[in-house]
């Protein structure tokens, strides 16, 4: 058995200002990296073969010069991004993995990272059998952050009751999609947008939405939402921000709440540039809650979700669509999708084969 | 003793576009009213004498033609204006009332109001007594509805803890001024922004801020707030959006709470011409809540809040600065001056004399 492996890796070239390019990113040999921890690494190291990584919008605010209002540090010109992934131990000084355990949590864009605390304390075993009908790469979407995500914004932040109007925005997303089967299995009549009529038909047809449309075909959105919720929409679910949320706004209902997951049509634009809202005077007259949250706080819900989840998966009830980029090399491409809506369903990259 | 007098009313002459003007209103001779029901009225109604009208931000918006994310009826045009007030009971076809009584809620603007329901059931005895050192008109500000207001936009919806850093803009107004004072007794630290020196001055001397400033005078809002709060705001008692707002979301600390009270800087600007705000990407990055509310929704802590400040108000914990304006043919004056921030604390309108 080789004692080392080449590794290669996806970089950060330099800050990224607009819409990221594949010039920003590079993928680099990263030289041969011995196949187990060296003993100079902090106590709790885990050095992992990265199989699946995740694409996720939040990785886009990370890329850009770091301001004020960052939530979690930005990546650095010429070292590795980081970023949410499934993994397989090949070595580990932290007792509660061996060699072999699949993990997911936090990793590096590379074939092996060694992952040092505190983000190692974070790993988390994934602990059911391989063939069991659950993919392993669902630990990037449905069973991980995303999932997670979805579960926390709609449950714990929205507390839907049944018969509420729920709307959601980027719906056939890696986290869209499964609050729409949630608002659905909750009893809630739920209409998703997404961006083209093929994400569109997969709303109705996968994932249950009783209504859908293609925001890029609405030149007026606040004319598109009253439409379809004419009694006014009870939880929106914002993936989006922008004109979408200013036209949310007017359609709201008394009492309203709002999860505030994500502002993927902002996350390009500099600071002076960002779409203006206008419409928040609605947020007194219908007594709008509008609550920010990020999953990192909600991580004790866990066990929770995915106790609920796993037999949903399982039967059927809840389907979960992915779009697999192939190799480590196609990362930064389909990162950079994510910002022009390429993907179909949760955006991930197969490194490795783990299954 | 008469048994009919003349009664004066302020109507609305034509929906206000814009800033109000006193040409928006008129005072109308109403001709001669008995001082008695005359049995024609709904059950439960009662005739009052009206003792002081309370001007308030939120009348604003019922100037303007309905719009669809009104949440209470827009004032018509020809009918007398309305709003909340202190009055004497002259006679009541309610149980729970009978002449001589005082009694706060929404009246007429004008001298001599029948109160029908469902607003005569939201009217509320003023149980103790004259003369004991809390002028009647605090039922207009702080023992009233911006009272009920500030302690429920603070305590309820805020949650402060002791120590927190809280901003309050609009601070010298009827809900501003008691909101610092509600946050310095919470044990917080407190800033306040005005619009004039002689405001920022009530704010140190009178209301016990920690700090306070003249927005006018800040061309950078953002730097204004960062010098006094280098760590950050946990809470923000909002009255003016806009700009402020804007400003303030840079500014909030992880988990920070909004509590949307009013947005008076808008309040005169047509829909499509309303301030940008472009920062709320922070409501993710920061986790924030910005939670609307009304008074109306919680008048069921009014005993709670009076008995908690009515002890503070006697034994001058908390003081309370009143701007009162003499006739109710002053009353749209009053009323306009709020806009261009004419008034030094809560403006009011002393129509009779009632102590």
């Amino acid at each position: 058995m080789a004692t080392t492996a080449t590794n290669r890796r996806v970089i950060l070239k330099e800050y990224v200002e607009g819409y990221p390019r594949e010039e920003h990113m590079e993928l680099v040999r990263g030289g041969e990296v011995p196949l187990r921890l060296t003993g100079g690494e902090p106590a709790g190291s885990v050095l992992v073969r990265n199989l699946y990584l995740s694409c996720d919008p939040y990785m886009r605010p990370k890329m850009s010069r770091p301001v004020r209002e960052s939530y979690t540090a930005a990546f650095v010109p010429g070292e590795v991004l980081t970023g949410y992934g499934v993994a397989r131990v090949v070595d580990s000084s932290d007792p509660r993995f061996k060699a072999g355990d699949l993990v997911w949590g936090i990793t590096g864009w590379e074939d092996y990272s060694v992952v040092t605390p505190p983000a190692s304390k974070l790993l988390a075993k994934i602990s059911h059998g391989a063939g069991d009908g659950v993919p392993l790469s669902y630990y990037t979407g449905v069973l991980g952050m995303p999932g997670l995500t979805a579960y926390v914004g709609f449950h714990e932040i929205c507390a839907p009751k049944e018969g509420e109007a729920v709307f959601v925005s980027a719906a056939s997303g890696a986290v869209g999609q499964l609050v729409g089967q949630f608002a659905r299995l909750a009893g809630c009549r739920v209409v998703g947008s997404a961006g083209s009529a093929e994400k569109v038909e997969l709303l109705r047809s996968r994932f249950g939405f009783h209504d859908a449309f293609n925001y890029k075909e609405e030149p007026d959105l606040d004319a598109a939402l009253r439409r379809r919720f004419p009694d006014g929409i009870d939880i929106y679910f914002e993936n989006v921000g922008g004109a979408m949320l200013d036209a949310v706004l007017l359609n709201m209902r008394v009492h309203g709440r709002i999860a505030v997951c994500g502002l993927i049509s902002q996350y390009n634009l500099a600071d002076g540039e960002k779409d203006a809202v206008r419409n928040l005077s609605a947020v007194i007259a219908k007594r709008l809650r509008l609550q920010g949250f990020i999953e990192p706080d909600h991580k004790h819900l866990y066990p929770k979700y995915e106790a609920w989840v796993l037999p949903y998966i399982r039967d059927g009830t809840i389907a979960y669509v992915e779009d697999v980029a192939e190799g480590l090399e196609n990362a930064p491409k389909a990162l950079i999708g994510l910002f022009h809506g390429r993907n179909v369903g949760k955006q991930l990259v197969r490194v490795a084969d783990g299954e």
